[in-house]
């Protein structure tokens, strides 16, 4: 019986990086399906849910994506309510790599230490890693300051986050360096979810920073997020520091993203949002 | 070479689990077509017809699927039209999955004994499922009664029954269960084809019924379309009837679908609507 | 690690021909994508790029097909802009199979001998196969002429082809069998571009003509483009002269096309458009 992923993606296009990461990961079949709405999903999971038995069901099973995670939130309300009882499968949300990305960032974090009681901060944390990756701190008990350019945007978002995961992340702006450096103020840790070819951390901010001892960068395109360090970088120390940069999380993104999709066979009723999904990035991590 | 299915249906989302069923039907690949109007038909016919020499074109396939009934007949009648001599390629109409769930409800009735001659009902039987039962019972030689809420709809349906299979089926107009005993006087056999959740048939009219001998109903959803089954009798006897419930019809049915993807690829030139879909069924039933 | 083909297409049905013969090609499995804009190959082409390793990114590629030639060529450029150093995947353009469909005809043309300074005339040649024959027997140094039945469409035809390859091609009108006949005054071979069932040369013209060697047709329905021929003839001789019909040129088109598709997975820099794809036709037609 092969093994089959129904991709649901809110995007028209369904997400070619998501179904050839299903296909390294083991799968035999992926269904792409672009431009998911709610209403389509119930249709789609009873296909799954009724053309094999029971015992058979952990063959198939679902993944969502596309660029808003809000959207495939939304899919994967759907999906979980159309189950009953043991007929179910499987449920993946990596919506924009939201999931499998922040895991990795955080878990490259933790790889240097526990952050409990430690200040955390996510630098321009509104989007869908920052979100993730500050929800997932704070659940490891850091102190996690999340910033934003807009301090209402930070602070929408720090409500969310309390919403969803039922942690405390705090607001911040930060409208330039002088602004990092104060969110930076006696923080152990900063991640930095910046857009493409924006630096947010000049070297001069970090190099002899007294409290920071990680700094971790989710942006490969140059200049990164965090002045003076590489894209390549997995741990490496420089001015006393350890420096992640975009491709050193990216690398065990990879291979969270396989292993998580691969899971999602051994049974039929896991569901796969952050926090099993970094449950996961540690266990990799720590290999 | 590999078994290719191509899989044209009307609605934008192409069904899970018509692909999920042809996998396990021992498919190679299956190429999901959503949306698909008969203009878009011929092209992609073309596509099936022209990529293989006629000796290799067993390997591929047409499956038609869809919640319309007659805009699955339309694509199919356009793939017709697109071959020309031996430059062909199998072909299946389960729209709705009228022809595999119809097939293998009437299997089960005609499992219990000959219908020849005898009244069957078949109610609230205007959907795709009843219309293609109906005709089915009649060209076993029942007399059949097809019921509906308003009786314009049930002429309408054995009008369509008439032009589309050649066969006499008589409309019957059921509003309450009062319409329903009198649409079941002298019958032998009954199929309730009712919306989800709508009990047709209670108890009291079938239990000590004097003609009836078969149930079969195909919601599964409850409560059920016969008062005092279970969705998962496969002939169970009760009252001294033989019943059959959704789940019961169901087994079949899948059956009966993977066993006609499968039969699609022994030859190139085979049509699978609903007489030969019986056929399958039938002989699977008796196995 | 499997051989993942995404097929870009911008008609909204995605081709089932170029699918089924990707699969013929040896490839495990092909995304179809249709309706593409250029907007949308960047985020695709991106999806291929980032999921596997540098060393492993001969496995995936990217076939870009649909009726339009313009539309085709804007999809290639905007792929080829989104790479970057050896992040790439190979490219393969054949958007109604102009360039595997055109190299097999120019191919056969040329296993007759040199066209080197001999004059070539593409009937009808505005479209997209007419278009890529006439720029590759240039480039093979023919004197080509292409003819339309309006002078305006072929000058612009001529200019197109100077743009994209530099070659000289001299615009002809021909509107009835006697411009026919004009145009292919003093010419070595002709290649009938023509509508399907619409025939381009009279028997009358070609049976005696002093010059004339060598005849190809991609027109498969009856009446043919070339009258008194036959569609499977491949280099057969009539009336002293080489023909050869649609079919003759489409079973080495078929082979052209898988192919080019399977050398696609042999490096992961390619871009296979109408010169690469004519050098593995005739590399092929002279096996």
């Amino acid at each position: 019986m092969k093994k089959i992923l129904i991709q649901l993606d809110s995007d028209r296009i369904a997400s070619s990086f998501d179904a050839i990461t299903a296909y390294d990961a083991g799968v035999d079949r992926v269904f792409l399906y672009g431009g998911v709405g709610p209403d389509e999903v119930r249709g789609i999971v009873y296909g799954a849910m009724f053309t094999r038995g029971v015992g058979d069901l952990k063959n198939s099973a679902v993944f969502i994506g596309g660029s808003s995670v809000p959207r495939g939130e939304a899919l994967l309300d759907t999906a979980k309510g159309a189950f009953f009882g043991p007929v179910r499968v499987s449920l993946m949300l990596d919506a924009n790599g939201c999931n499998t990305t922040a895991a990795a960032a955080v878990a490259k974090i933790r790889s240097k230490g526990d952050v409990t009681g430690k200040k955390v901060a996510v630098s321009a944390g509104t989007g869908p890693v920052g979100l993730r990756a500050a929800a997932l701190l704070a659940r490891e008990g850091a102190m996690v300051t999340l910033s934003s350019r807009i301090l209402a945007r930070s602070v929408t978002a720090c409500a969310s986050i309390k919403e969803r995961f039922g942690v405390e992340v705090s607001p911040a702006e930060a409208t330039d360096a002088e602004g990092t450096a104060r969110v930076l103020d006696g923080a152990y840790a900063v991640l930095c979810c910046g857009a493409a070819g924006v630096t947010l951390v000049p070297e001069s901010i970090w190099s002899n920073h007294p409290t920071l001892r990680v700094l971790a960068d989710v942006n490969a395109v140059p200049p990164l997020g965090i002045e003076g360090t590489e894209s390549g970088w997995a741990g490496y120390e420089k001015h006393g520091k350890s420096i992640f940069g975009a491709l050193g999380v990216g690398a065990l993104k990879m291979k969270v993203h396989r292993a998580c999709v691969a899971r999602l066979f051994n049974q039929n009723d896991l569901v796969l949002d952050a926090e099993a999904i970094y449950a996961v990035a540690k266990e990799i991590e720590q290999q």
